[in-house]
């Protein structure tokens, strides 16, 4: 029998507090880049579950999102209604408010529903923040370090 | 015997109506990407059946265009006759009307005729909305989450 | 406006009709391969369009089945209402009875529904008809013949 | 506010019952490979999320299993303990006990845990049922049917 | 015997006249995207067999290039002494000649010779036209409409 | 102008010569692949051009094949119409004649037509000749020695 | 200052010990795959770092072997010296001796040294232990649940 | 038995000093690109191994970095506790002592964990240093030189 | 015996003469894409062999770099030392020198050493040239022509 | 100037030696695979480069062959004259001499010469020796450790 009750407690718990540290050079513009690919919350029309993979892109100013923190708050939706152009304004929107970002972009790919697929990203930018203007460099693509 | 006519009452019908519904964010310019892989009509000259895979693009303004009706909007095509590269810029003109984005590209790829493979790619800007300047950050290509 | 109604004398007209030519070389037991990507039938429950892509690999013995009706053929198929499991069953029956092969499969790999992929495969042999014993050999695999 | 209570009438419910419908080519050994990405469970030592894609490879006897039915029986776990080899061997019994299918594989892809992917195989065989001998043809990968 | 005369009537013939027909949106700038794999000439200097992909995108002013008469221009080369350089080149100048297109890019991509790949591009711009500022997006790769 | 008439005398002419050497190693069953991407024909019916890759694939008994001359053969078919299914039998025929390989396979993968790909695969054992049972070992695919 | 000693108690250790569970499913055989890409030991010529994927294959018999200990088995070789022949052998040792499995493979892919890539791929099978005959089906090739 | 003490004189030690070699071109704006895959830390919160792959992508000004030095230097952070975003700021600040460059940019990929993957890109331009602005030319994608 | 010395009158000898041709379409600045994948030279420091991928990226003025007489000059670096930096930037001069463009990027990607992936990109713009503004159309990817 | 007498004293020679190490489980058969993507002789007719990747897989008896020697053996064939088919059966030859495996197979994946690719293997079984019979398992490809 696979199905059980869960024992004992649990390690940790869904939450929608986004925990941070201090970036650790603030002096620079860096890019972090996270995938989440453990995303499912609920259709709020018929109940049944959805399923997304979420991607954040930022550039940090004083603090950075925690690895653990992000993923106990993505667990947070696995039992709420949730439309997919809202959710990703949403999560954007907490993101926002934990970290005060210079830049922020949340991309979220939906699994397809009615033979549509649907991705949506949203993004902001700090006030007065500017990009450094960007320099472009040919790019390789990287491949296996094996072969096989 | 795999034919039967349909039973019973159809659960929807190909429609040219595009519904919508209130953009969650309107403060904000976020992006909406689907891919609508299910498109057939007929060749005008022919009769054949002709296929293509539709991509929408588009950043809403007050209204983002529902899933659902999108789809029952694409079967409507089914037996019509369609040029290719006028059917893209009826399937924009349509999305056009129905939502009124800041921005809106449809993309139409059509299966391979006579040995020669055609795309249309047809966009629109409401006046007087200017994009915001894109931040150009490194790109990191997905993976799939399992192993197999 | 892009639609319209078809002008003229249709070129070709779906039919359940598999014509055949006499297999060139009969002496030998030698396989064709053929991809049908534009296959279309509707649910027979709801009544909305299904979509599939028709492989066929087969061994003929005193014929080969024409290219152009059996496109034709997969035609006929637009507006019948099929069971994925049925029709691929179906299909095979119908290629078995034009052609009497020595061997024949046909996979019918469905579009998503629900979330769920399908497909099916279903195959004949003619009575006392044996498969020579393969020769297993290194397979390459090929790639483009342009760069980019 | 993306979060929002479920309203009205959910459209469907998870479900341990797994509904069949009659095989229609009994005479035939075919076989029905079905892949679905969206499940979910919780892992019985910590209550945290764990997810895999299932995929089903079996050979029907007298009953086929209801796409939409198994969807709803994947969605049964989400609430529940499992261990990734039990829940494996757990879906296949289920199924073996609904279908009662000739040959049956279920192939779980577990999404990363501490560093390690983890996939399980485990396959059923109806007392007395041999595989026909496989006909090994040349094999051909399929690409896009269009371009970019 | 494979090798044979041809038979009665050709379907069509190579020609150096490509037909057009009427921009169905002339006030949109669209871009239409043709890939022709099916390209071969002679080397000038051998007399040997030479083979490439031509790719043809452009933005149509008053007229669209048609389908077929595309195809057979691209026959016409099949027995002319053509450099790599020289032939896309020539390629561009009848189809500006053909459809004085506000914008159009040929893409000749050659196959292996002497161990080197050579592709040209060589595009055109119609006297005073200026493209719209491109609206970059987040760019998303399709895949597969089927699974297998 | 790309166009010219071939100036001089040509290097060599496509030839039904298929000229052999002597496999180095007659005591040895080993396995020659040789994939030939620049076959063209005409279509028997309408005279249009149509193109295939071919994959050659064979343990040499006495003779191989020269790389030269069997591009010069492949050349031959330039100007001659030849349906699918018997051309691929007809190359076949011609390889065995000039070589008498203890076996060969010739695959034939033929560019699209009327939206339906087509592959031919024939082969040939020599009288009395077994291959060695297989050593199946774990296979590796290969990727590039650089990066990007 | 990325660099610091590291603080407080350690959550765990290496560990040459590997746990087990009992197998939920003793009666039927099952085929459990893993995948531990974090392998790194050093050389035993030149005391630099290697780096290696290492694959795990098994049909277990009374037990399984458990995921966190195999991990920090793993760890155990970070500053041990390995041949890649040897190492390769004695963590399938290792893995038999704690599991008595009725079969076990296990592939180790290394990274490049001198230009050269190096797997090797070791088994065990338990004595008198015979394989069911496999079910060759027709096999799929899984894609990306959704697009980009 | 795999492990072994290591024996007699290590043909390198890991280091922090980074070699350089005078820059051949130092009157041209070039661009060079490594990878190093082999790159392991300790977790500063658990002491258990991280794993990353590096990219480095710089324009050199008066020096260049030494390709062995630079896989000494990442050696030396095997013991190390490191933080993702703060190694990456690390690695940039300290290339940036050695070289001097125009232009640095650090990539750092890091191996999954909880689930989540993390990139981090940091870059650093020499006061007053301008790109050239970008000549954007059609991009090719490369293949294998090979079949199979 | 595979090993013997070279008979007769070599057909070619390496060279360090770029021969040219004459651009045969001076008016129009057009993108000539060339790769050579096999360029082999030897290592400086241990005279090693060492190998490399070109790419030849240029827009020709008055010449064009003639295609066999660029694969004899690849030859020429055979048995020469060469570091990565400077050969790459070498090869970029002599073509420069040979062919007065006005525009060209070399891009070298050798294999690997000590782990480590090294690529450098050259470029040379002519005094005074200006490429033309960039018209950015939506990018499609070319697939195969045929199946498998 | 790129070009350089090479300085100093080599490091290392070419050489016939395969050098051999004693295999470090003799009891059991395992398979060694490599991969030497730097192979480059001479044509024999023509004395111009030709270029290679050689693949060796074997079950070694009481010995293994050395990576390093492996490295410099290959690079022997550097300034010799080979014809494809024959090296092939060469190098296999020398390994065998070398090492006495139980089986052995060399795979040559020649670049492409006038428009065909070829590639050859060989193969041998030391006397009296069987394999085991292969215990098939569901084959999982790998993916990437990393994201982009
Ligand atoms: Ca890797
Ligand atoms: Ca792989
Ligand atoms: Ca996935
Ligand atoms: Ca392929
Ligand atoms: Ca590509
Ligand atoms: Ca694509
Ligand atoms: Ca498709
Ligand atoms: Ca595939
Ligand atoms: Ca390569
Ligand atoms: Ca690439
Ligand atoms: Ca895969
Ligand atoms: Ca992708
Ligand atoms: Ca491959
Ligand atoms: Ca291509
Ligand atoms: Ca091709
Ligand atoms: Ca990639």
């Amino acid at each position: 029998m696979t199905t059980q009750s869960i024992g004992g407690k649990p390690t940790a718990q869904p939450t929608k507090t986004l925990e941070t540290f201090e970036n650790p050079n603030q002096a620079r513009d860096f890019h972090i880049h996270m995938e989440i690919p453990e995303f499912t919350c609920l259709c709020p029309k018929t109940g049944q579950p959805d399923f997304a993979i979420i991607y954040l892109d930022y550039i940090p100013d004083q603090t950075c999102v925690e690895l653990k923190s992000l993923k106990l708050y993505m667990w947070s939706f696995r039992d709420e209604g949730c439309f997919h152009e809202a959710v990703t304004n949403t999560i954007l929107d907490d993101l926002i408010a934990a970290t005060q970002p210079k830049f922020m972009r949340v991309t979220a790919k939906f699994y397809v529903r009615g033979g549509v697929f649907t991705n949506v990203v949203a993004e902001h930018r700090k006030a007065g923040w500017q990009p450094l203007p960007r320099v472009e460099l040919t790019q390789f693509e990287s491949q296996s370090n094996i072969r096989g």
